[in-house]
Parts: C-alpha cells; sequence; structure tokens
C-alpha cells in the first residue's frame, strides 16, 4: 500500500486535530481515525467518521422501552436482549463512515448492499491511476467442483506465476492505451474508462448504520464470500469490535457463531435427542442439508 | 414544556460532558447538544448526536472530483453548486440525531418519511403520561374553502374557547378510561392505549442525513404543511443553519426561495419578456396555475 | 365488515373486468382479486394487484446463475436453495399491493416497516366514518407478567363487558366531538382529527415486494406480535400461499418452522448428543435463553 | 444486437403466451412485452413485467384523498396535479421490471439508483460472452473543456478509426487472456473475470416504482448524462410514454420541460419584467448560473 503524499499529508493533519465535544467518544476509536488499514495489495479501509457507541444503542432502546426499566437490565444484557430478539432499530442509531480504496470488481459486489451512502471517485472526472489488483500467489485457485462460485485447490507455484504474469501484461497493456487515448488523441476520460480491467482500484466514501453494517459483515465475512471482498470484511469487522465492544460480542454469539436449523432439521434433532438412528435417507433432507446439518452439529463452520 | 426529573438530570449530565475528538466538530450545535427546543404546547426537539460539517460535505464531493479540483473551487462555492445540480450524495455524508416528543397524530404524517431511523417509546411496554396537545385560541381555524387539506380564518376568542373545552374534556376522559383499564381491570397496556385520543404525546428517538433531512425540511416548513408540524420543522430547521451554514444558505437560494416553472409557464414568461400581454386565458395555464405563476412573479411565497 | 355502497359497486365491476395479457398470472390469486378478507370487527385486506409468481423468482435467479444451470435444478428446488441460503434479491422481483382498512393504532405498528409504498386515506383532506375497533371479549387480557410487552390471561366475562362499554362510550363521545367541531364550528379537519381515539380505522393502499413482504409476515405472524396485527398478518399470509405456493412451503421449512441457535445452544447440543447431561446452570444460557433453547428441543413455538 | 437462440426461444414463448386477467392492462404495453429494444451495439432493453397503469395512480390517489373527490376532478387532471405538486406516492403504486443488457461501465452509474431491485448475472458463476461495446464512429470525442465530466467535439475520422482499432484490439486480447485462464489454468471463474475490460456487456433484472423511474429518467435523459447510458434512457422514456401516457405528459411538463429558479433568479426575472436592463455583473448570479439562466430564459435546454 502506497499512500500519495496528498493523502499521507491529509491524514497527518486529520490526526492532529483536538476537538472538545459533548459527544460520545469511543477512545479505542479515536485512535484508529483516519488511519488506513491495508487490504490486499494497493487497497485500504480507514475509518473517517462515527456516530454513538454501545451506550447509544442502549438509550435508543429505552425511548423504546419507556422509563422503569433503566435499573432492571444493564447495557450488556440489554444489547445482547436486542440481538437475540432481532430488535434492530436501535443498532441503526450508530454510524459509521470509512474511505475504502478497493478494486472495481469488489466494487460491484459491495455496492449491492443499497442501504448506505456513496461517493465514489468518478473517472468521468478524473484519471485513474496506475494501480491495480494482483492476487498473492496462494490466492490463486482452481474453480471449485462442489460451488459453482467458489475456489477450490491452489495453483501450482508455477501455474500461478503463469496466470501473474498474463494478469500483469493486459493490466498494463490496458492502461498503457487509457493513457493514450487521452494524451494522443484527447479523448473524453468518460470514453477512455472503459478499456480498463476490471482489478483497478477505485475509491469511495461509505457510509453505513451499525444494522447494517452487521448485516454486510454476515455476509462479507461469511467463508463464502469471495477471498478479495472477505478481506475487507475482516478488516471492518476488527475496527467494529473497537468501537462497540458490547454489540460485537452479542454479534457473534447470535449470528457469526450460531446456525439456523430448518424445520426438517429440528425434527431429525429431536429423533436424535430421543435416542434414535438418523440417516440422511430418513432424515427428509437432501444430501447438500444433510451435510450442512452436519457440520452443525459436529461444530465447524457454522451451517455454511 | 415541563420536563420530568429523569429528564433533567440526563440532560445535564450528558452537558456536562466533554470529551476530546479528533472528529470534526462544529461549536455552535455542540453549544445546542442535548437542550430541548420547545415544540407546541408540551413538546420538543432537542439534539443528541451529529456527524460531519459543511466541510464533510465537500470532503465527499472531492472523492468523486478526484484531484485536482482543490484549489479551483472554495469550499462554499462547491456546495452552492452541488445543491443547484442536484448532487445529493455529498450531502448524505452528514447525520443529525434528534429526540423529539410530538403528539400522536403528528407523528403520523412525520414517520412518512421513509429514509431516517427511528425508535419510538412503546406504549405496548410502557405507560403513556397524562399530556396531550391543546392548540392556542390563534391556532383554530376553520376549513379552508380553496384547500380541501387546510385552514382558514382563525376562529373568533369565544368560539375557540369552546372547542379547546370540548377537546380537553375528552382527552382527559379518555385519559381517565385509560388509567382504570390498566389500574381496575389490570388490562393490557396494548389494548388499553387503543382508548386515547390522537393528540397524546408520544416520543422517538430519529436519525437521518443531511441530504434527506432537507427534504423533509422543504416539505414540513412549507406553508402548505399542517401548522403543527411545521412548528417542528422550524425549529429543525434553525439547528440545521447552525450546523451547516453554507448547505443552509444554498438551501435557501436554490429550493425554499426559489420555484420550478412548467413548461407552459417557461413559455409565457418568454412571450412576457418579449412585451407582450399574457392572460390565463391564453396561457396555456388553468386558473390555479396562473395564480402560482403570478405568485412567483410578484414574489409573494414562492410557487407554493 | 360493513362495505359501502361505493365498494361494493367498485369490487364488483373490478371483479367483472376480463383482459387478455401476456404477463404471467395466477388463477388462485385472480379468484381473490378485490374480494376483501375480514379482518377484526370492520377491517379488510384485499388484493389490488400482482406482479409475477414462482416462476418469475427462478426467473430471475437464473439471470443471476446464467445459462447451463436450467436443468440441473428444478424450479421448487431452486427456491428452496435461494430461501435456504438467504438469496433474496430473486424473491423482491415479486410484487404485492393491498387495499387494507385497519385501526389506527395497527397502522402504528405497521407503517414501521419502511421497504413499501403507502398512500392512506388523509383526515386532513376528509372526514373518517364512524366505524372503531372493538374487541372480541376473548381477546380482551391482563397484561402479562413475564412479557413486558404482551397479554396473559383472558378477562372474565363480566370484566369484558365493562371494558368494552368504557371503551365503546370513549369512542362514541369522540367522534360525536369530532363531527361538532366540524359541524358547529366548521373547524378544520386536520384539526378535528386529534380528537378521535387510537381505534378508529383508517385505510391505506400498500405495496411490497415478495422479500419484504415475508419477512413483515415473519414478525407479524409471530405469536409475539399483537394479536390486532396478526389477524393481518395471518390473512396475508393465506394470500401468499395462494401466489407462490413454492415460495411459500419453502418459507415455512426455512423460516416459521426453523430457530436459530445461538453459539452458546450449538455448543450445548453437541454436548448433548454426545450423552452429556447439560443443565441450565452449566450450559453458559440465561434461564431466559434456557427456556427458549429447550422449547425449541421440544418442538414448540420455535424458539419464539 | 445478436440475440442467442435460447433468448430468441424463451421470447417467442413468452410472446405466445394469453392469459386472462381480472388486472388493468395496457394493450400498448402488452404489445411490446418481452421484445428487446436495441441500445447501443449489443445492449438491449426489454420489457418483462409491468403493475398498473395511468389508472392506479389515480385510484391510489383518491384513497388519500376519501370519498367526494371522484366526481371534481378528471384523471388526467388529478395525474397532472399530483405531478406539480411533487405529491410522489401514488406514482409509486405501479412498477416496471425490464431485462437490461450493459457494458459494465453503464451498469455502474445504473446501479447508483438504489430504490430499485436488482438480479445481475454472475460472473463468479458463469462465464461472460465475448462481447463488448463498440462506440460508433461519430460517438467518439474529445474531453469537454467546459464540463470535466463531458465531451466535446467528435474526434476525426482516422483519429475515431484508430481509437477503435486500440479498443477493440484490448477487449480481444483481455478476452482471449480470459478464456485461457479459465480454459488452461482452470482458473476459477470469480478470479479469471477481474482481467476483462469495463465494456464487456452484463445484464440483469431491474424493478422499479414509476416515481422512482421518472427521477432515474430524469437524471439519465438528461443532456449531461452519459451518451451511453442516455441511449437507455431514451429507450425507457419510449416504453413509459406508452404504458402511462398521462403521467408521461404530466412529467414533460412539470419536469423535463420545466426548470426551476433559484432565489437570486426570480429576483432577476421580476426586474425584468418592470423593464429593467439586468446584467450578469449587477445579476447576483455567478457567469456560470447567468448562462444557464439565460438559456431558460430564450428557449433551449432548460436550464441545464
Amino acid at each position: 500500500m502506497d499512500l500519495s503524499p496528498e493523502l499521507l499529508a491529509a491524514i497527518e493533519e486529520a490526526r492532529g486535530q483536538r476537538h472538545e465535544t459533548r459527544r460520545a467518544t469511543v477512545p479505542a476509536l479515536e485512535a484508529r481515525l483516519y488511519t488506513p488499514i491495508p487490504c490486499l495489495d494497493h487497497g485500504f479501509v480507514r475509518v473517517i467518521d462515527y456516530m454513538g457507541d454501545d451506550g447509544a444503542v442502549v438509550q435508543a432502546a429505552r425511548v423504546s422501552y419507556g422509563k422503569g426499566t433503566k435499573t432492571t437490565r444493564d447495557d450488556r444484557g440489554l444489547i445482547r436482549y436486542l440481538m437475540r430478539h432481532r430488535h434492530t432499530t436501535p443498532f441503526e442509531m450508530c454510524e459509521l463512515k470509512l474511505h475504502v480504496k478497493l478494486p472495481i470488481f469488489v466494487a460491484r459486489q459491495w455496492i449491492r448492499h443499497r442501504t448506505a451512502n456513496v461517493n465514489e471517485y468518478s473517472a468521468r472526472y478524473s484519471v485513474l491511476d496506475r494501480e491495480f489488483y494482483m492476487p498473492r500467489p496462494e490466492d490463486l485457485a482452481v474453480q471449485s467442483r462442489n460451488n459453482k462460485q467458489g475456489r477450490g485447490q491452489t495453483l501450482d507455484a508455477d501455474q500461478a506465476a503463469q496466470v501473474l504474469s498474463l494478469l500483469r501484461a493486459d493490466a498494463m497493456q490496458t492502461y498503457d492505451t487509457y493513457s493514450a487515448l487521452m494524451d494522443r488523441f484527447d479523448l473524453a476520460r468518460e470514453l477512455a474508462r472503459m478499456d480498463l480491467t476490471l482489478n483497478f482500484y477505485t475509491q469511495w466514501y461509505w457510509k453505513i448504520d451499525l444494522h447494517n453494517l452487521l448485516h454486510f459483515l454476515s455476509l462479507r465475512m461469511h467463508p463464502h464470500a469471495q477471498h478479495e471482498i472477505r478481506v475487507y470484511g475482516d478488516a471492518i469487522g476488527e475496527v467494529v469490535r473497537d468501537w462497540v465492544p458490547a454489540t460485537w460480542e452479542a454479534f457473534e454469539d447470535y449470528r457469526l457463531g450460531g446456525a439456523f436449523l430448518s424445520r426438517q432439521a429440528l425434527t431429525c434433532l429431536r429423533r436424535m435427542l430421543d435416542g434414535e438412528a438418523v440417516s440422511q435417507e430418513d432424515s427428509g433432507l437432501s444430501r447438500r442439508e444433510w451435510r450442512e446439518f452436519q457440520r452443525v452439529l459436529r461444530g465447524g463452520a457454522e451451517g455454511k
């Protein structure tokens, strides 16, 4: 991750600020403010602003429940109760604003989360830098056999080198063309950009409330998410853990670490607890569901 | 506006906080934090938290426009440009969180703005206070003749007194019943509440981004909005003016103080500027549109 | 449910229509079109329009998955796969439009579902009818002891009669005042309406996509939802079952009939399947969570 | 526009359907159903389904206004009134579902409209075809001098040929690599796709309500929109004109053909109508605003 001198200066200036405020602050997140967390080879996530903390979730919930409940439950317990029962609106009372630099093909997955605010760098307006994503050799893998949208075994070193060489050559080539189109032909930027490959980096400001952010993370930190977006999901997860630790703990217990069992799976389970030996054939579950069910019972990745 | 001792204590405690932050702060809004602005007879609006300032709008816009634009336009100019050309996404990068106490019939209009986060006091869970809205005599008016959803002339003092007496009697009566249903019959709160009239006060935490807030204000500060919600719109307008003064100025120039002219109105205008005397009959405008058009040209309330 | 002559005529006229279309149609839903399903004493739900069917879900999913997948899974299997893995966007490709008549306090819960379109009868513009909700005696119950937002035992017949008499008297009284305010004082409708109690009926057109509708139903058909809104949830559930039977079946198996188990509950479960006797004290679950867990294992209402 | 045999067969089959329905139908839109409208060199828009018509807008508005208004205004007048006063919710009661094939860089602009439902072809799951956008020579233009995000003069024929040759070579080259990565190295599709340039075609199902569609069109049919997305905007505009002719007429009069004047512009206008000669210098408008204002008064493109 090489940062431009302008960005480095902006980060330093922003981190040097000290203001007094009556708002809730989170020292662990203040310590992270503006500093980029590297993601992939040239990307990053950095926290630009935040609103609220665990206390803001509790505060909003208590408006709903009215007076008289303040003493009966402590804050952590209330947050766990809200998460368990999917009372989601109090979590919407916190906001996080990030500056993200990411490959275009990752941006295209990310933007499907519609309940967020976005300002993206415009390649109609400005010229993109010569920065494109090159996977690490260990991230190059063959098409998965049992998951049509996943990857399987890692490529061997020689093949990986060949793949990277092909990817690099095309990215270099298309960027040269992109530059030439603008420099030699004065072609409009909004046209020239169409020649770039999908691994070039873009960037945006992205703002989202805590409830929708947790939903984003539950999908994008999931083992089935594409590796390249999971890197960002994991980085943001670290940020959220620092920001709202009680909410994060509840999220791990009642979302990430739990599993949903279907009606048929619950029926199987009851038979098993009664001492019956249940096989896939008489379980009412498809083979695929049965495999997922076994994984939940054995305690591997949860139902995924 | 009588505040409960609990709320007074919470306000005092919150206002006593002093934290250090690296985030953007707005001193004029810090000064307002947590303090209720009275609205109607028992209602209020108070700022609980905020994210961003005019600078955050500029910052987000500059991500979009990329490097190279920083020196050519100053911040105020850029904000005015964004507002004029309805580039709305940078304004979504700021958030305001309010605690609002308001009559239920006002809450029912307010909630139609869907792009916001809400946590409302639950009358399933808790008991509502004996607080209901009584209009001031000068706010009691007859049904408008030319606007089916508006009010016309103010009632005379004697009639106003009779109306208020009827309203008060019913509110007192239904609250007595509400209490009796719970106290004498132990009726579930979720059932008892149905007996209350629509002027009883409820309260909520309400969070919204600046773009959607300006849209809310353009509708709810409008002369055609019902007086009771306009009181809240005006109070929030004052808050926004303090919070993001450059955005507010642009909003006044390019929204509140401007007017939209239809294709037919523009055609009329061109004829008039050519020196032609145009009458409603040969204007292509309906009588009602013509009146609105005249009002725009004369400079009264803008096209409303 | 007494319908106005205007509405009866509109229903009859609409049901008499016969058009030819190339769009997907669902005969079982066509048979229901426009006919009110009674809800509570004066309310109803009626289907006004719909877009799509089970096939439209499949069709949208296959755009995502591209060619080559058409033969490997049949439609029902694909719908079950989508529901199980929470691939929600294909379900957004169907829409349902309802006309609903409902008490105001029910409307206030309902409107919290923001991802829907609403046009409500305006009491600023028009006069409301003298129609208010009176619970059946068997629906009157005391405040729940263990659920702060629920109801417990049913009232005895004598008490129920007294409660209904109080509710009826207040509704009659406030409607008389409402009428008098408009008739004797010509008070603006937007003011007069504040005197009505929350059990008066309002009505609206409500349009929502199938994914968000299922989310609405999972909350509003839930045993913890207030009885009065559950009546509407159940009625709409019947409609959806007729409209998209394969989706409904999957929804029952993978949502309504299933249960989410937390990380701690899964750990307990694994110990139990290993033959260990686990008690609440050494389960890592709170007493309340333990009770919910036992209910899931025994097969009562699912984790609710 | 070359359509695959599968798609041609699907279109023919769908167009051959004839069902009976009680729902509102629009014969002019039925005639268009499923048939692709060519856009750019390989793209298209085709209507897959629709809900509602002009009558559905009126119907929803009349729920709001209650009984008694049915006779006073005819439908067209009511629709014009709603559009003029920005009463937007009745327009949300109609839906349109489209199948769109479009270059990825166009899809990236399009997806910013968040209030819509999308199912996009997944290049994680399936292989993209060798189809990329090549502009027509007359659409190749230099960077605009006065609009940082626009294009200016068309390239001369020789330069255009060189530009197209460069674009074509890169697209062919990257597609060859893309194929080789999958065929020779069995690289996962989710990785291989990153090598494609942004002018490759993708496709999606896209569903949106009429209000949000008109907002989309007002931005994407605008002279300042990029040519390539405007081609789609114009095609959809034709569809909407056929679908809801009264709404379209009102949209042209009160949106597309009208103009918003700022507070300062209105002040100028009043001075001019009073016979005063106003110049930019004493107008209170910036040079750019003054140019836009003059364009509105002269009747060219409306304030754009």
